[in-house]
């Protein structure tokens, strides 16, 4: 049956990339449909339930200040809140929540469910519509065809999924759920270039049976909670709870290393290659053997439950195995695996055949998003959907494709990064990855992303009065401190010590003022009983913006000088594009890049450092750091290059 | 690999029968594990959003009784309570809630996980592990081998499931789920007698889309809303919701005529038979052509969610046949279906080749209750888990089965009627399958059951007091309103008017005055300023105790008549056993039996009016009517039967 209504776009699959995908081109107006295999699995989270963390956190409020759903779902299911890297740099500063699984697929429901121009449809897509050499729908397990101009195909780890668990393994899209096998073979017979990817996850524990006070107890921020959102708040939060930490030992690793004749990896039953950054703990122990601890966190998985995630032991090793392996650690000597830890192989498809979009270069109309593109994690799946239901959208309103810049967002690195680099193991966000990171922080997406989603019309009315509130706050205030003045005849010396540490010499604006790294915002502000405070940015205008606004002034303030030198810095890098390198050149005695580098350059030998650059997994810091090894080195051709270079800085 | 610890009760599968099967063996202190495919579907509301009703309610209250989770979960979840035939006698009056699924569910889940002696695994079974002619335990899908003394199988409609709508179909366990492909093979490989069944579901409907000011509003019970459980109070229901009430027309009969020819069922897609009392829209208006119009019940599926279940319209039509029937209707000119409506096959097992303790007669240890034996609803499978866990229970602690009687509880009925008449449709619980039904009422089931519970170990003592302060209450009261007196000269003719409607004339006690049918307990205890009131029976001192103390006083009083005269009718109708039946008799024209009935009679014209009474789908109370038909039409061999009888009665 042709279903009567026609749709703009289609997106198949409920999962993260799927929702933002829906969610995103449903507000801008165009007539969505969602067809996900169940309703009820709709916003599930599939592995670890925690959002965010470094790199992820930050993809996670761009979105958000797209007006996607992630931040405020898990300011709304979030039972741990955490500042990560607090103490260093706001750039690598990275928010990161533990959800109840329950409250947050609850919270993304509840938004699929009332979003005008978003209509939910359950059926399992086995076909796609195409015409010529576009897409013109989907057609569903019972046959039912529905006709659209777009589809966002989001379709995770269903496409011809197979879980293993040690030497055994089934078909699955999930444990539970069934794969998508008719789905899988219609996309081979289009000829988009596919492989297999796998990803694994751990065994579940239950808490009854678990010892807490054997490990260490990891509270989360509590004064104050931490909040995702732009437009959350800490009222919106569940009741906070702590996660435990305990740790393999020689013992795990030992039974870990029995099981080895009977890994699915090891054995080459499994063909897919693994998230290199969420590696399996068998991965851990045999690439890292001299170790003979790593930490495990455990993880409650809601308010209303037992269960618990043991963070760090994603197995697919034998069922025996993991029951032993667990109970070896301290404080689970007696746990209960209520789910068996598995890998699960699937199929991905070379995101270098996207264009950059992310529409499919062969079929018009057809994009990808989520793992499907090889990428993992919940975060850059939300992120690509957006992206993908944004440009589905544009194209279904006669626009040319969006594409926010490396310079821009996180967004901009991931998409760039997918369509150029390509993948060969999924691919995760990592602050490494930007070459602008010093700009694209968590505390300035909005800054940076809000207004051009006002222009695409993702942003609503509150949010978008909100954002202008406190950029405007923002700028008011900036241009204020730059223009009033402070000398040594008109703040007493007392005052200036108190606030600034000593006393002044001569005339100072408060903005140069609070470039000083020790002085703080509200140190300026009650400088002599507060006669430069300003009425505008006080907690009783601003209320829950009053944070927001300071926090963007002050780094402002104090960053600025770096954001321009790292400008400075990429560009003279670029001229080292063409740049040949030593062919015959050890990469591993290289200490300052990660072993993954080193691997990869070892393994390439790129001729040049703009293909060096190019190379999946080589990040703009680490060719930044290799530029500045071999110009110490002094290595061939580098002499040069390096000389004219000093002498130019001179 | 042989998991290390044995388990004395596997339960297999976690929907409404597995729940009460493993929560029962656990309460007797067995050491139980649940195997369930995931997790997240424990408890979950596959078809309608509701529990109770005529028949159901009642087992409802027996499971309940008996320490079981239905009632209360339902008290947790239910947003909407009626009392049905609540004008009619006390024997079919029956408790009915729409249940929010998402609570419903979380109400069940958090029992399951905080069970004492309840272990849970998540993994899908494919095999039973057999030793001779005992089952020895279970093997999941990833080959993890549990040992156990006892297995019991829920398998719901998993096994070998196939999910039609029109001519399509597929595999599936449920929608959105897989199915049971190994196990149901390795079933059929250990012989035992199997068979299929269908059952269906509606298209379900997005609220948004509904004009509910052309629908009729149909609100709970309010004042007050009813509470399902002995040990519930309505202050744990959440907000309570209206249902609301739309109609078939002759266009939407019309619409589903037109695609019969599409029918899996009309085609013979489908071989299963499916449930006569839940039927689907199209076998209503196949069946009952003349019929220009059916009630539709409009039920929210939640307080969270717009999803609306359209009772009534249960299918398995082809999508587009869905699709205009449902707007063909008032209200739902322009309603979007979310999932489609429809049928499932799935196997069953002959149930009359279980013991009456529900295990199997080939393979000791192997138990198997809920749809595996040929019934439906949630209410059936909940009560057959309850027994079959009960006796698994048993087994393993060396005891014999356990089985109330047709005259003690609904429960007794329902394995009484599976064991003896096996099921050629699905099996549904009526008030008029019991002979004793006057006695087994919802508001008794406690006094029926609790004592049993608390021997079998299934009650606990909260449940054991709150009873024991109910029974005594009652009984203490019982006898004193028994030796209260009252005459002409100690009551002021006034108040006797006032409660009794008239002066009475000479000495009677209050248990005497109470079996009028138009006095009621509170009328005697105002009697004369409240001279006669008790204080052991007082709102003060019973609390919530006092209605269900005074409900109980008031029915054995009224209906103890009643009860000892059905007694004496059952009794002489067992008398009839061996009475031959006319064999050319045309029970059609039989008015009085349902049309169900004098199809059945007519097929299988027994020879004798035991047989006819052990054809499955005639009841006792067809039984007696039947026999009431056969005397006054003086059929042969019954006008001797009538005239001896005529005689006795003389």
């Amino acid at each position: 049956m042709l279903y009567p209504e026609e749709f703009d776009v289609i997106v198949v699959g409920g999962g993260h990339a799927g929702t933002e995908a829906a969610l995103a081109a449903a507000r801008m107006g165009c007539k969505t449909l969602l067809l996900s295999h169940n309703i009820e699995t709709l916003g599930q989270m599939s592995c670890n339930p925690s959002i965010g963390g470094i790199g992820k956190g930050h993809l996670v409020k761009e979105v958000d200040a797209l007006g996607g759903a992630m931040a405020i779902a898990t300011d709304e299911g979030g039972i741990q809140f955490r500042i990560l890297n607090s103490s260093k740099g706001p750039a690598v500063r990275a928010t990161r929540a533990q959800a109840d699984r329950i409250l947050y697929k609850a919270a993304i429901r509840r938004r699929l469910e009332n979003q005008p121009n978003l209509t939910l449809f359950q059926q399992a897509v086995d076909d796609l519509m195409v015409e010529g050499d576009r897409v013109v729908g989907a057609v569903t397990q019972v046959g039912i065809r529905f006709r659209s101009r777009t589809v966002v195909l989001t379709a995770g780890t269903f496409l011809d999924g197979k879980i293993h668990v040690g030497l055994n393994n089934y078909a699955a899209g999930r444990a539970g759920d069934p794969p998508a096998i008719s789905l899988s073979a219609r996309l081979k017979e289009l000829k988009l270039p596919q492989a297999r990817l796998k990803t694994g996850t751990p065994p579940r524990l239950d808490g009854r049976t678990i010892d807490f006070s054997r490990c260490e107890e990891q509270p989360g921020d509590l004064d104050p909670v931490p909040v995702f959102s732009f437009m959350g708040n800490a009222a919106m939060h569940p009741a906070q709870v702590p996660c435990w930490i305990t740790h393999t030992n020689e013992r795990t690793h030992e039974i870990i290393r029995s099981g080895f004749d009977r890994s699915p990896m090891f054995t080459g039953k499994i063909e897919g290659v693994g998230p290199r950054y969420c590696p399996s703990v068998e991965d851990k122990v045999n690439r890292f053997a001299d170790k003979d601890s790593h930490q495990i966190f455990l993880e409650p998985e809601g308010l209303t439950t037992n269960e618990i995630y043991p963070n760090g032991i994603s197995t697919s090793l034998p069922f025996d195995i993991q029951y032993q392996l667990v109970r070896s650690m301290a404080g689970l000597e007696n746990a209960h695996i209520l789910r068996p830890g598995y890998a699960i192989e699937y199929d991905y498809f070379d995101p270098r055949s996207l264009k950059s979009s992310f529409e499919t270069r062969s079929i018009g109309g057809l994009f990808f998003a989520g793992q499907i593109n090889g990428t993992t994690g919940y975060e850059e799946a939300a992120a690509q959907g957006l992206f993908a239901g944004v440009n589905a959208a544009l194209q279904c309103q006669g626009k040319s494709s969006w594409l926010p810049g490396r310079d821009e967002a996180y967004l901009g690195v991931l998409v760039d990064d997918l369509i150029t680099k390509g993948v060969t193991e999924p691919y995760r966000m990592f602050t490494s990855r930007a070459e602008f990171r010093l700009q694209l922080r968590e505390d300035n997406a909005d800054m940076r992303l809000t207004e051009q989603g006002r222009t695409l019309g993702l942003v609503d009315d509150a949010r978008w009065e909100s954002f202008n509130r406190k950029r405007d706050a923002v700028s008011r205030e900036t241009e204020r401190l730059k223009s009033t003045w402070v000398n040594p005849r008109n703040l007493p010396a007392a005052e200036s010590e108190r606030v600034l540490g000593k006393a002044i010499d001569h005339e100072y604006s408060l903005g140069d003022l609070l470039r000083r790294p020790d002085v703080r915002y509200a140190g300026l502000m009650s400088l002599d009983a507060g006669r430069y405070a300003s009425a505008d940015v006080s907690r009783e205008t601003l209320a829950e913006l009053w944070q927001p606004v300071v926090e963007q002034i002050e780094i402002a303030a104090k960053y600025s000088g770096y954001i321009d030198r790292q400008k400075d810095e990429i560009l003279r890098a670029a001229q080292y594009e063409h740049l040949k390198l030593p062919l015959d050149f050890d990469y591993l005695g290289v200490p300052a890049l990660s072993f993954e580098v080193r691997q990869k350059l070892n393994k390439h030998k790129p001729e040049t450092l703009g293909l060096a650059s190019r190379i999946s997994g080589v990040t703009p810091a680490a060719i930044s750091l290799l530029l500045v090894h071999l110009k110490k080195s002094r290595a061939r051709g580098f002499a040069a290059a390096a000389k004219s270079e000093d002498e130019a800085a001179a």
